[in-house]
């Protein structure tokens, strides 16, 4: 399946959550991440996101049967683009 | 159509985002709104994203048929609860 992942954690632990989306997604802009990813490791992620998160911090996890059901586009400029995005 | 909207501005411009966006959707966590919206209203974001975003700024738009094609979960504290959200 598709997922779509947007994370909200305190500034200092961002990179916590980017670190850990980025085990099973790609990161497409500051606090989001996607991709294709098996249910073995949705669930895996879903454990992981759950033990990183503080009070006051979320997560938000969109799945879709399929990245075909969605139409994507990006407005400004394409962080994908960005090197510090690779 | 059901749409996923995911901005990122300069820091003291996200206020911007926020605001254009909730002319449209629902705030549901720090840079994400998501709701129904018609086709012309859809038209109209897509034009007034395009007009706001700066160099370096970019914002992403998911969009679904329906939202029964989402399965959404949220994990550490559900942000739409504060009551900042409202």
């Amino acid at each position: 399946m598709y997922v779509i992942l947007v994370y909200d954690l305190e500034a200092e632990r961002t990179y916590k959550a980017l670190k850990l989306g980025r085990r099973y997604l790609t990161h497409v802009q500051n606090s989001v991440l996607e991709g294709e990813i098996s249910e073995g490791d949705l669930q895996k992620l879903r454990g992981e996101l759950e033990e990183l998160l503080k009070p006051g911090e979320s997560a938000i996890l969109y799945e879709l049967s399929s990245d075909t059901l969605v139409n994507r586009s990006v407005y400004g400029e394409d962080p994908t683009k960005d090197q510090r995005f690779l």
